[in-house]
């Protein structure tokens, strides 16, 4: 179960960076789109990739021979022998990666001979069931199919992918190739083969493959990191404390490098608000989670959504 | 409300630092022990000390002048301005402070003329209760008390000390000379002045005063560090990870230092076993804290209670 040829359907933010650490590391890669406009809005995202990289490289170049410099991990597996020729040989492969990365609408034509199919597309289980049930009908017996998604778990949709037991997931961090870390996640049909040709598949694109053992919403980090952020939302909303004094105590006393709300400024509000409200005593206004509701709805509503609003608990302007 | 003659009550682990370091910051500082029996248990923990400072500043000498160089933080305040004849001072502070530094059973004695009083006591409430009542037979109206508990709330105890305005608690971490975060909490009739003099002690014998504004059991870092704590051990006894590949995820994810297995072995798998047996479902094997506790149960029942013991989660032979 090699995988070789690589079909992301989706070109989101997630996407194309999958597509794109694919292709840079190379693989045959496809990014299938719905619609010519999909297209048209991925390939930007592409075009941005291709520059980060090659900014990266650029980067990279400068703190050649400086102890203790770090490294966009996805990029460069090897910092211990990292050398001018080296780095020319990985801007030619962004090259390559941005030359040979396809774009199309046509999925028949995608799918064919594809080893893995890495569907990256928005959170709406209705879309995944009728592309799954789409994808389906022209699927090769031998592809796996690996859903990228972060809330949804794969038993949610083995019924409708052609073959379940070639059917998993792998969850990537925004960013990938500096935070290259993949959990990989089966649901319990799925033919432990799959799972490490995906894991091994998972090495070869850079990442860092964290193998989860069972079904579980949230995969490993998520979670630790929900009851953590949970635990300093309360916090505040019980007023126990402010965020800069809640957020020191978890930096002074574990040694991390940001404490609760300093992540839920780069995660986003809006999305620490929707968690919030999925809890069933949200509505109340009364309950915890209606509090904690209520304080993110506040920073939301005067446009202080985060890190890339400019300001959220904090401000980086 | 200034403080300037300071009483620790308790020579254990943590009040033995207290008072070493308020000496070695310069304050007139008593360690009030039951018994003599406990001044020979108490003293071994100063000589102790005394060599861990000196040792500290023999260490910092090594390091002066390179660059990025981090230094005990309770030590030294300055890092900026920090040289060979600074730490000549330091290193006579610390002789004075050795010298200086009395143990005494007599309480009428300790307490007299006293500013602040920090009950650093075992965890028994029962005997913080006799403590606190003895103690208000001799304590003058002016001296703030304050409580080192890390498990029990001032409210519990107000009713036991004499002056219920000037009582509230202060909490320290383990080697208070590097981990210099101390959480200030009142309950809710503590005299904001004495909070305020309690902050500015706090400063002034090297340590970052984090204002706790409400009471609540954990203070700030341990509210959020056990729900974290506990959402790691429950993909642990879920069977979703081991681990080291829980561990990973959250320094990966997060960027920290230290993963949830790694800090059960700091803290102590004895610790962390009484923790867990004390949630009402615990006695229950087949619930969630019941499955959590059989875990750390087979570690203990090994041997294997944590960093202090070579092993726990992990080797450290």
């Amino acid at each position: 179960m090699s995988i070789k040829k690589v079909v992301v359907a989706g070109g989101g933010v997630l996407g194309s960076q999958i597509a794109f650490q694919a292709a840079f590391k190379g693989f045959d890669v496809t990014i299938w789109l719905r619609s010519d406009a999909s297209i048209g809005r991925s390939q930007p995202k592409i075009d941005r990739l291709h520059n980060i990289y090659l900014a990266e490289f650029k980067d990279i170049k400068t703190k050649l021979g400086t102890k203790g410099a770090a490294f966009p991990r996805g990029l460069i597996d090897d910092p211990e022998h990292i050398s001018a020729e080296k780095i020319a040989e990985l801007e030619a492969k962004t090259e390559a990666a941005y030359k040979n990365l396809k774009l199309t609408t046509d999925l028949v034509a995608a799918a064919k001979d594809a080893d893995i199919v890495i569907e990256s597309m928005a959170e709406n289980p209705q879309a995944k069931k009728e592309f799954y049930d789409a994808l389906s009908a022209v699927l090769e017996d031998k592809t796996i199919v690996a859903t990228n998604s972060s809330s949804m778990v794969p038993s949610m949709f083995r019924d409708h992918v052609k073959n379940p037991k070639r059917y998993l997931a792998i969850h990537f961090a925004n960013n990938i190739w500096r935070n290259n870390m993949t959990e990989i996640m089966g649901h319990d049909g799925t033919d432990p083969a799959a799972f490490d040709a995906v894991v091994a598949f998972a090495k070869d694109i850079g990442m860092i493959p964290l193998k989860v053992l069972k079904e579980q919403p949230g995969y490993l980090l998520n979670s630790m990191l929900i009851p953590f952020l949970t635990a300093g939302e309360a916090l505040l909303a019980n007023e126990v404390g402010d965020a800069k004094t809640i957020d020191l105590a978890w930096r002074l006393g574990t040694g991390s490098p940001l404490g609760p709300f300093q992540i839920l400024d780069i995660v986003g509000l809006e999305t620490a608000y929707n968690i919030t409200m999925n809890r069933p005593d949200a509505s109340d206004p009364a309950s915890l989670h209606g509090r904690i509701a209520k304080i993110l709805k506040g920073y939301i509503d005067q446009g202080k959504t985060g890190i890339n609003a400019g300001e959220g608990f904090y401000k980086y302007k």
